[in-house]
């Protein structure tokens, strides 16, 4: 049996069944990040890696400073979307040896922009040679004030479905300069609390159902409710993948008083409801004509 | 400028250089792991990520369980180094799509393997595709007890120099299933309190220098002094590498109860006096006839 028979989520679960965990682990393998208790308890430790290969997630001609955005955003969103803020990260490059310095170096200076901006301290790493393509890995650690840790499980029936953001054709140029929703996060958790959040990577398609089987749910999309990219169809929009926008179920009796605050807030970002969680068998999708990206596919 | 033109060491000086710390960050770039302040300040925590390359750190026929074994042991046997304990893991695996599952699953088998032995809890990670070479990376974390941190930095001239077990020749086998030194290193660090401590990962006469630049010393290795695995000449044991074996600085008062203590403890294990930290510019490596592993050379 080969990888690609399998798909990416049997993979994974094949591979991480019977795992033994311990009182001190909130959340392990399935969510954005890991949740680990620590010795006050008040704030939870994020883990979290995430990788960028050239040939799967950016093309040899890309800018090299945007390859390392890319990749120390990616790892931040997902911290964001657990309701936290990003820490310490350590960085793993191979790169073939005949590769320029130059090249490394505005890889480098990509990562370290994005680090600053989102107060992220690089504090190790490694660097490796590699006989094919250039392999770039982030391990980063964020805090979450417990009370604060969002998880993809907590969706309930009833609950209000948002994305921020628009969606799809994400390959045209923002999955190299997305801007990682970590201040709108910080805002939704501190007022509006959701009961599950997610960071969206493989597409709406491939992400809901996650939220959804988590929560023990199912899901509607309301048809054209979309926010699209210019120039995206629906179908762009639940396939595409990469958006990198925050995905969330909020209560609905919470529904008229965030979206107001919602606009005060962050009048230039769209936050859209697009549907809702449902009782358990209910699995809705207009448009949908695949299943988002997988790895192994 | 290449890569292969400037050398490892100084691509990662050129790259890390003037990066933002904070007061929470002990130690960043530089030593086996980032050493970072917790809440409590009685422990510290422990950052690590290493990966393992198909084609640089193994060949494509190894024993996948081999694989798996040597990606976390090393990683382990960094944290060992600092002094600290393991704790919690994430695995990174990126992979051709048409591998077969058993092969990543052996591989898996073989992580879990020696992170339960030494009580490492594996809570995420992430699978990809790869078109090139197998990428496999671990991110680690740890605990120090603040007294008990053990940096490459802290020799003092006049230190007696060790090193556990016998080096060269891994390359023929031991490289994919050694023991990482946790149980050797705690011993050490609770009865002996070495000045500096870091394990060999790219052999003596690359990594001692390591020890003695963060240290500000020079030093001397005594002739024929170097404990020989099987085989192996002393050209063998400086510069083949992946030893993973601890190499400690001790003030030269503490060497007769720490031999006589070591052999009663580790009755099996060598523990061999190799030489001395000594005043700034004395380095003396009698037989060496390269400088180690380089990955950019």
């Amino acid at each position: 049996m080969k990888l690609s028979d399998l798909g990416e989520d049997r993979v994974i679960s094949e591979l991480t069944k019977n795992l033994p965990l311990s009182k001190e682990v909130k959340v392990g393998i399935g969510d954005d990040c890991a949740v680990i208790g620590t010795a006050t308890d008040k704030e939870w430790e994020l883990l979290k890696t995430d990788s960028l290969i050239e040939g799967v997630h950016f093309t040899p001609d890309a800018d090299p400073k945007q390859i390392g955005w890319k990749a120390m955003a990616r790892a931040i969103s997902d911290i964001a979307a657990m309701g936290g803020l990003p820490k310490y990260a350590m960085i793993t490059i191979a790169v073939a040896p005949e590769t320029e310095f130059v090249r490394v170096k505005a890889i480098y200076s990509g990562l370290k922009r994005v680090a600053n901006q989102f107060g992220v301290i690089i504090v190790g790493g490694e660097t490796s040679r590699s006989p094919g393509p250039l392999f770039l890995s982030i391990a980063l650690t964020g805090s979450v004030k417990r009370n604060c840790c969002i998880l993809r499980s907590g969706g309930r029936n009833g609950d209000a479905l948002y994305v921020t953001g628009r969606l799809g054709g994400s390959i045209r140029g923002k999955h190299l300069n997305f801007i990682p929703r970590v201040n709108e996060a910080q805002w939704l958790v501190n007022n509006f609390r959701p009961n599950a959040m997610m960071d969206l990577s493989d597409g709406l398609c491939a992400d809901l159902p996650r939220l959804a089987r988590a929560s023990k749910t199912g899901f509607e999309i309301l048809p054209n409710s979309l926010p699209l990219n210019p120039g995206c169809s629906p179908d762009n929009a639940l396939n595409d993948g990469e958006d990198f926008e925050l995905l969330l179920a909020v209560s609905s009796r919470k529904s008229t008083l965030l979206e107001a605050g919602w606009k005060k807030q962050f009048p230039k970002l769209p936050l859209t409801r697009i549907g809702q969680l449902t009782s358990n068998r209910l699995r809705s999708t207009p448009g949908a004509s695949k299943n988002g990206f997988d790895h192994f596919a």
